[in-house]
């Protein structure tokens, strides 16, 4: 089980009129949270794509807590429970400033080569990576 | 059971670098596919807000089937599966222009009184225009 | 000289807290709008897209002249205020439903060949759809 | 004149599939140049609205050069080059990791008393803060 912190702020541009951040936007947070994840790892999510692999996602499911606000600077917490194999799941946290759990999800996405666009399974350096740790 | 339909086209800037709809705007669609529910049972969405009552979303949940592209004219299909009470459920299905059914989600929402930020019961209005179906 | 007309309904996510549509927000319309004027003219930027070229833009400016809100049925009128060579100019124009006039913009957009991500000059059929009008 | 620089990587959300950052999305970009410009300040945007003043766009032009890619780090440097009164005018440009530059933008933003929105002109120990630099 490996797990990675990284922040993020929230924009005036991500607020809606009730005063939150709009609930469609946390998807971009926990994009961000796996991302770190994987840069903490010493995997470029970038590069993975160059070399012919997408990672597209296959179900999200989001519980929201409490609302963030504007300019909120909120803690992503993502975990990855298991060794991935074709897929892959990620577990999220966000954590307010006052440390407060404002939200948890969950995301599965598929290893899946540009090529032929059918389902592969994780590249093995990374997968040595997370058995590794 | 009430359940009404509605379209949206995937916007250029709702596309992602690989060539998909990203995850994250999706949220938007049943927004959309929500907002438009309520108009077609004859209830305003915006109206309920101006009277002081607040809708956030609870949880939300998705499956991605196959990706929309963009330009895609979506349908939407949106079900308010039960009379709702202090909280209310929304169900949703995508289809894309071949009719293929491309997602599932459902989201629940709670009704929050503006003026104490309370949760409070669905307006009497709604519910009896929901019952006289 | 080529006009057309479309709508967009403001959606909840596009607002922010001054419950204003996000400022940021408005590139989508225009971008509807141009996508429209090109399909109205029996164009289809998607359908260019798969030939190999790409549009993308080199200047954008906006003036905000009155908000617009939550739920609000724009009208986007576009102009292709010339025929275009190598580059092309779109005009817009937003209205609201009380038919005020609540924002202005301008767009120049390069025509590039995919393959060798040149500078090329408009489809044929494009330039000759806009010299029969 | 006063000049701040802040940093801000490319979501893949943030792409669109000519695999550029998607047109609309650097006016987020320029929120937070000028945001943290006025943080950098001792300034705080989020304060300066829950004490009542709103600070709405006017205009916002905006030149693209070179395409912002995905995982790009992008330093954005913001400027206002003059002392504010009912308006305020910020100059923005944008460099990617080899400091390259690839957008010019400007805003002018106007700022409204929230009680009756009416211009009035800019707080006062904002405008001692830039004086005396």
């Amino acid at each position: 089980m490996f797990s990675a912190k990284t922040q993020v702020r929230v924009r005036y541009g991500e607020t809606d009129q009730m005063g939150y951040c709009y609930y469609g936007n946390y998807a971009q947070f926990f994009e961000i949270g796996r991302v770190e994840a994987l840069r903490s790892l010493g995997m470029s999510y970038r590069e993975m794509e160059e070399e012919g692999i997408m990672l597209p996602v296959l179900d999200y499911s989001v519980k929201y807590i409490k609302p963030a606000l504007y300019d909120d600077l909120l803690t992503i917490k993502t975990t990855i429970p298991e060794i991935p194999r074709a897929r892959i799941r990620f577990e999220y946290e966000i954590y307010n400033e006052k440390e407060e759990l404002i939200s948890k999800a969950e995301t599965t996405l598929v290893f899946i080569n540009k090529e032929n666009m059918r389902p592969r399974s994780a590249p093995e350096d990374f997968i040595a990576k997370l058995e590794a740790l």
